[in-house]
């Protein structure tokens, strides 16, 4: 089959033929992939700046969608069946132990991750694990779906997270609008009262977070919008913060946009987050981290796309075109999320 | 009256008289001082240290404790009667914000706090609101139960906070076993089933710890105990870290202790927390800063005191002595709290 | 002043002159009353159902808001000033007992209730407390806005009771689409993702479900509503049934709608929940009783009515036409709520 | 193997040799049983009122701890070994739907219940699912540890869903201190700060009740213990009433038991828990059923019992006195728990 490869870092990705998968055991199910979303981690893999490092070559690709092309005992025996149209929750979770078992399956004590530390969906057929596959409504297009599977799983997550702190009256920031923030602030404006502000440095993306529904969008500008979320909520601050960003000094900045109690949640990578304690005291902060998601949730999160709550902005482009696809991300070009086909 | 009163930073508290307060509106209620707590905060005030600044000359002690001497319209009405022994919690709240009404009084928008921004319990009578008053069983003395209305509350927020995460075969530790550190060993082993480790800098609150119950407590040592959280818990890692420290290097120590999805939670003050944004996602920490209680919290403790699951361990002291007393505190020499006693 | 009063059971209410309420004390509070809902509560009360039944005679109204006409010193230090518009939780709470402090209002152990135990809002003027006083935006007409202050809240609350169990593919079936109901619906479409079923009598409340953003209505027909919520989901059941009817019949249908874990709430009265103990625990069944809500739930509601999130349906009659009202109101003629503008 | 079978209802359970179950598929795990709890339920079935009625003829015994004997493809993989001592989660779970992936093992879409629906531990071999085995310190004895697997966890499930109401000035009622509710007393005063008081029929088990842990204790009488709980708790009522009966007017007295906000939680079977919805609104009251639990509640459990927090009150008998020790249960006879060995 056909794959998108990484050889060495800080070389582009190779389309390379290699044997399709095969299924080992009775949890074993084997997808054809339909699209497979490019995510900002695939660059940093990309340039060797993932930890810890995956073994080379392997193939990318951590946001999976696509159909049913063969199944294992178990999967056989709850009637998944070839052609079904498929999302895929982006870990193989063991099912066994104790975060599993309390549906944490991104704290699973010995998953894999597709993508990530596995051979991933830059590619024709993917061999993941029944406890991974969510069956989408018969007829489903999956292709520009796919990156619900990691993009917005980890954005329902993360509003998940913090919902129970949002009433009405009160007021949410999101840092950075791409694949991920684009989920968010239509997250934020589905599942709670809260008044929903959008952070961007782009005039491009200001303008999408009004369009996906922000109540209020600003430019980062020089203080990464510290003065128009004081502005805008009469000096109180916000009561959540969620940074997509977390680098060059959005944390900072985020943990400054906080009322009294508030809650900065951290989904992005690459910067420090840091605080003087009296100030986490005497405001008694909230600065938690938030990985990807549950599988019930991505589960949870398709329901609210077949519902048309929710509405993804993806552009599906052959995989053959997948370094171009990679660079455009990269230097800030991409509208929500890329897919690469690799039937194209 | 007789009250240890600050008159500028860097000199000594001192003993002068001053009116007593009077009755002013329906909610007032004087209080007869039986003892005032002793607390790190005092010495960090007059060391000019707080921020704000509170205006000097004023009356330091915001742990307080004795009996009800006058009512004002309102504290009749329910009931208070001159002799009662009480508690005082330690603000002066206002009822009517959106804070107060949630019962989040350590939120509450105009609030006074007695001993850091107005007049405070080094002093033979203190003006408060009935909203303050919490009454004690007939008979009780209230003397030596004083610290409990800052060192105990404080330490009895900070625990419920984290108690949901705490299981039979989670770990929680607690950082520093001074006068909040010796509630929380108490307070962690009466509230859930986890398993507690102390860990202190001085051989005697080491045993202090034990003592009060915690399953194992070690020397803070040159890592801050780190290792010894590691190979106790397998390399698994805390669930819990509650820091009464948060200095010279305790935060960092406390969040390397955590493991995935744990809780470090700082009530000390002095030092930064930081942590690089990856490592938040990647083990997705929550890190939480933990101020003073609800009024309803130090009802609950003092019920729990009458009950005789939580001890106080306290000393009192003459008033005349209050230079030494809070020299002791500096110097570490203080197993659990010294208490002021105004009248001697 | 001119009020509406009853003097005896099953005999009209009575316009009558009676003296204007004065400030006694510094928490009193006197409202100009612009509007007050009428609610079949009224109706119970003026047909002796009341438990305990009100000393006669006296005024009723709980459902009150208008504008500020003379204030107390409390009300008067937190800027409250003649001619604001407002509105007023129906309580009169104390702000000191245990439920107050943790803001359960509706638990107060020595409130009052304006137009059930004591003069209510059929009425120019009304007494209140500081504490039951919600400002409104300035320019704000408060007077079709009075039955947010019980039909409001009370929905309020039961919807918040069973939010945190409503993710996207569950279900909420509502009983009864009247001046409660008209809110539920809304309010579970604002601050849930469910699926909303709405249940009512009449073929024109069918329609108003429908019209308030119900996915489906149904009418009541034999089984009150069952059948149709089986084929809706399946057979499956739905997550959470909130009943603002509770008589003739609909807390059995309403347990027998539930699916495994589900929550039936029931907000109405008159009849009697029963179920065996083996269909509780076998189905892990929970039934909930929700009465009127907290100060900040109508606090909330109000600002979700400012955004336009929430619509309210009432219509303004002059008091002189109450027993009239009263009597439409009983004979199910009524489409949301009827309020009554005491000054015409 | 010699198993206890039942053949008919209302005849006794007979003592026969059927063929040792075997390894079908990579999921099963068949475990030498060393002991299995005799519960009320048996009792039940065996007198025919179980429903869905068990097809017969078919082995009794749904509370089972032993060893393993042999283990499938996946079990192995996860490091399990002949002769671990292990108890096993009373269900065979799937593992894929909804409610197993949020931990709700008791909610599994297709489970099935050994010793209920099929061959259950009244047997030198029960074949179950990796899913369902725990294991125990090395050196374990599981036998006398059987009444873990059912009674224990169903108790332990329902003090956990209680707990959050439990604060230090509450009080939690047992009904019923039989095998479950002799963990229940001591499960509350293990994980909550609350007053606990046990009702029970005999003198004996009132004693029982005290020796446990309870801060009181009262025998049924005449109104199952209401007045003595209004007594008690000078007529507030309690916070939370568990119910191990449920039969012969526990409910009522139950709920009657409660205070303004309080829970009913029912976890015996039989009669029919009613109240009117007047009550239920007007006291806020909930009334919840609670089933077995989940499998990491067991987990836990079993590491308390391993802390040595809570002790299990249990007695080994041979298997082949089987009919004699189902005749005790009945007739009231036992304290805490009655095991059969099925090898001796």
């Amino acid at each position: 089959m056909k794959t998108g490869r990484l050889f060495e870092f800080n070389a582009p990705v190779r389309i390379v033929d290699v044997p399709d998968p095969k299924i080992d055991g009775p949890m074993d199910v084997i997808v054809k992939i339909g699209g497979a979303g490019v995510c900002g981690t695939d660059n940093n893999i990309q340039r060797g700046l993932a930890s810890p490092s995956p073994k080379l070559p392997y193939t990318l690709g951590h946001e999976n969608a696509g159909w049913i092309e063969e199944v294992g005992a178990v999967a056989a025996s709850v009637g998944m069946n070839r052609g079904d149209p498929v999302i895929l929750h982006p870990l193989i979770s063991c099912g066994l132990c104790r975060a599993c078992r309390a549906g944490n399956d991104m704290h699973c004590v010995s998953s894999l991750f597709p993508g990530l530390n596995t051979d991933g969906g830059y590619a024709q057929f993917l061999k993941t694990s029944v406890r991974s596959v969510i069956r989408l409504a018969a007829g489903t297009d999956p292709v520009p779906l796919a990156p619900y599977a990691d993009a917005g799983i980890t954005s329902y997550h993360a509003v998940k997270r913090v919902a129970s702190q949002l009433y009405p009256g009160s007021t949410a920031v999101v840092i950075g609008i791409g694949g991920l923030g684009h989920f968010a602030i239509q997250l934020l404006k589905v599942l709670t009262p809260a008044t929903v502000i959008g952070i961007a440095r782009s005039n491009a993306k200001v303008q999408f977070a009004k369009d996906l529904g922000a109540d209020a969008a600003f430019p980062a500008g020089t203080d990464g919008g510290v003065k128009e979320v004081s502005d805008f909520t009469n000096g109180l601050g916000a009561d959540v913060v969620l940074d997509f960003v977390a680098d060059q000094g959005t944390p900072d900045n985020g943990v400054r946009m906080l009322k009294k109690g508030g809650t900065y949640c951290v989904i992005g990578e690459g910067g420090i987050v840091s605080d003087p304690t009296i100030d986490m005291i005497v405001r008694e902060l909230n600065i938690i981290g938030s990985l990807v998601g549950k599988y019930n949730e991505l589960s949870e999160l398709m329901e609210l796309n077949r519902m048309g709550k929710i509405k993804i902005t993806s552009k599906v482009y052959p995989m053959s075109e997948v370094v171009q696809v990679m660079k455009d991300l990269k230097e800030g070009r991409v509208l929500g999320r890329s897919v690469l086909d690799p039937w194209r």
